[in-house]
């Protein structure tokens, strides 16, 4: 009869059963098709109750340990195969993360907002309140596409600031524009050719390389993406960003948001996708009208985020499809779940239609475009105007200035890296590799410090343009 | 001279004298080439100031449909693209989003979980805390992988309640189990065969279809997935639900979890995904250790969701990685941002850890438990022995019942939906196409109303049993 001694047992006594029979099993004690004694026997025998046994066995049937026939009694299983394998052991893991960004270094190349601009105070109100008012909406299940208040809230923003005339039920909301250039991927097929803009964001390719989509990058010229080159890659989907183009601060005019269309209109396979992700930071005058708000045929989708224009953390960006686009998503691809939480997705359509947005949009606009007077000046009383030209069209968060120096681009970057300074080359962003140094470099200045500018500034000229020459 | 009416101009001045060159440009009234006046005799023409007329110039200049030469003027640039695409029209778009649950449907096929059950206030409680004392994490990006605070409290609770021994930096959070699945696939690459169960959740085979992975259902046997028949299918890679699948209702028992690990053993390319979807649901006993505590050669991918032992509106899910995988994943899928808001993860990390989330699954099972014994209660009464038997094993929020009927599984199904009764056949979970009707039905008891159950139960006994005799 088998017997265990349960009287030092830690934690639940038919824990420590289970615990003794399946060694026993795993030994090999316990052999194959062996009969087990009945509940009532073996408890008697170990002195604990027989529901202690019963949840033993129990446990043991269900992980596959022992089984059950009826009226015959209990059996060990067949688990030859468990002694294969090793058990695992306990060990130290070394997982190397990407390393954290180094606040000592004084970084022009950081596409971040300014965190401090974000109203938390509003965000956090309306956020309690809608915790207090909205507990039976938060509870029910988001739609796939978003709730239907904030793609209200959506399309009408789109219709006051960008002039933009669309139903809400073409707005698909998601955690981010990475995830929604997947879902355009799912949408339009991996098997068109996505052409991006050359220079222009790595990551936009590597992500429609990650979702297995031919991607190629398309050189740029003065006035945007060249669509003759388009036509030579043979691409059906051009991916731009017109109203304000990232790193050479392009604003593709109307004539080649024109010649884009008629490209797009010559072949039902073709489509634009407008990336309108700094629209808000035009910082003179109106907002450069989107390529969707001039489309008669159902060309463009359109998308853009909450993640730049309120801040990096929450995650919430959208897309607008042309109609038919957005049947074919509801009719494949809608067993997608939402991933924006019902409780984001009512705060920010609170955020939106009582006007914290725009008020919210403004306000940036005044701040970055100080902001942007006074770096500029900053760079001005620092450098002589041969040393350094500036390379601006009051528009987007960023802005180019071009050295005077014989030293190479990437001479450049590592020199100042040294200094803890950390610029990069317009040529840094160049997707074919064939690199010529332009001299040009990014400055970001949204998130940058201004009381160590002028430092970091002098640096840049003390290294570059004195030592050069 | 160019002359225009501004009298009644409806916004701003240089608004509607933008718009009115803009006109003239696209009717040809003004010609490509052509030189524009002066601002300052513009503006005396008109009797605006020169800001009004330097504001329109601008704003037309940024847009592309006029530049500047130094020292020459303006000109009207060439925009004879425009005239060829009709401009867009405003017009009512037509699309067919899912229909919503009928609320009059009485549906033993919904999985969703009561979302009574959920602790609200507790939860209000600490996202309201979380916003007073959070502002500044709360700001901050989160790690592509989630907050390392979230991921610490998810290795704790794996280790306390599944005997899971892991590292935080082995879990990576997302927005939902399908975000996850798409990740898997760029990570293990979309050219390795990936088996699922079959019978199954079409969901899954979808989403990998969706991500370009080859994917094949392999036949489920009474122990879960058949290794043979992975083998056959030259799959790599096996995604299960051991714990408890879902429509059978099997818990894998042990020998064949530890077959499945010699296989995957057998070669570099294999591994297992665990969906450990319902494993918070095992009604009575222990928890069923999961595939990866037994699992010393880094074969199993573990994954989890909180959507479904929390509230289905809070999409938070995560995977557990072996380290090699943890490693390349941050080496080559890092740019994916976190798609989880840093409030939600900041929020959660501290339901787990102050043990709120362990009450509210004990506090679940009991719930679920005593309303599975209430319905199995009603189905005793309702039919008699033969007519319907119950198969079930006292885990997860699903059972099946076996009814005695020579109708048709669809025929069943359609007869019972024209009385506001929706019952689902296992066969309808069969993804390979070949259905033999087993007479075999779901019964998801989550989220069904207790005080219609009575009377839906009689209306298929009367339905199917008494007519079909």
């Amino acid at each position: 009869m088998l017997t265990y001694n349960l009287t030092n047992a830690d934690g639940p006594l038919y824990k420590c059963l289970y615990e003794c029979i399946k060694n026993d099993i795993a030994q090999g004690k316990l052999e194959s098709g062996e009969k087990m004694p009945s509940k009532r026997t073996l408890a008697k025998n170990l002195g604990v109750s027989t529901i202690t046994v019963e949840n033993a066995y129990d446990q043991l049937i269900g992980e596959g340990y022992m089984y059950a026939m009826p009226k015959r009694g209990y059996f060990i299983a067949d688990v030859s195969d468990i002694r294969v394998i090793k058990a695992p052991v306990h060990r130290e893991v070394d997982i190397k993360m990407p390393p954290e960004q180094d606040e000592n270094v004084f970084d022009f190349s950081s596409n971040r907002t300014d965190s401090n601009n974000f109203p938390f105070s509003i965000w956090a109100k309306l956020m309690r309140e809608t915790i207090s008012l909205r507990e039976k909406d938060l509870l029910r299940v988001s739609p796939c596409g978003g709730v239907f208040e904030l793609r209200q809230a959506i399309a009408n923003h789109l219709a006051s600031f960008r002039g933009m005339n669309v139903d809400p039920d073409q707005i698909i909301v998601g955690a981010g524009t990475e995830y929604l250039y997947g879902l355009i991927v799912k949408l339009l097929g991996k098997d068109r050719v996505y052409c991006v803009e050359d220079p222009g964001y790595k990551k936009i390719s590597q992500i429609y390389e990650c979702n297995n989509a031919r991607c190629v990058p398309v050189q740029m010229d003065a006035q945007g993406i060249n669509v003759d080159l388009i036509k030579k890659a043979n691409a059906q989907i051009a991916h731009i960003s017109p109203t304000h183009h990232f790193p050479t601060g392009i604003t593709m005019p109307v004539n080649r948001r024109y010649e884009l269309l008629a490209w797009a209109n010559e072949s039902d396979d073709r489509y634009i996708i407008e990336d309108d992700y700094d629209s808000e930071f035009r910082l003179n005058g109106r907002p450069i009208p989107p390529i969707l708000s001039i489309d008669a045929c159902e060309k463009v989708i359109y998308i853009n985020t909450f993640s730049k224009s309120l801040t990096s953390t929450i995650r919430i960006s959208y897309m607008v499809l042309p109609e038919h686009l957005a049947n074919e998503f509801y009719k494949r691809l809608s067993f997608y779940a939402c991933t924006v939480s019902t409780f984001e997705q009512y705060t920010l359509a609170r955020f939106i239609s009582e006007g914290y947005f725009e008020k919210h949009i403004n306000r940036t606009r005044l701040h970055y475009g100080r902001k942007r007077q006074r770096v500029l000046e900053s760079i001005r009383k620092c450098f002589k105007d041969e040393e350094c030209k500036v390379i601006e069209n009051d528009s987007g968060l960023h802005f180019i200035i071009q050295l005077d120096t014989k030293m190479t681009d990437s001479a450049v970057e590592q020199a100042l890296l040294k200094k803890q300074i950390k610029l990069q080359a317009v040529t840094d962003f160049n997707i074919n590799k064939k690199k010529k140094d332009r001299h040009q470099f990014i400055i970001n200045y949204s998130n940058i410090d201004m009381d160590r500018l002028g430092t970091s500034l002098a640096e840049i000229r003390r290294l570059i343009v004195l030592k050069d020459k």
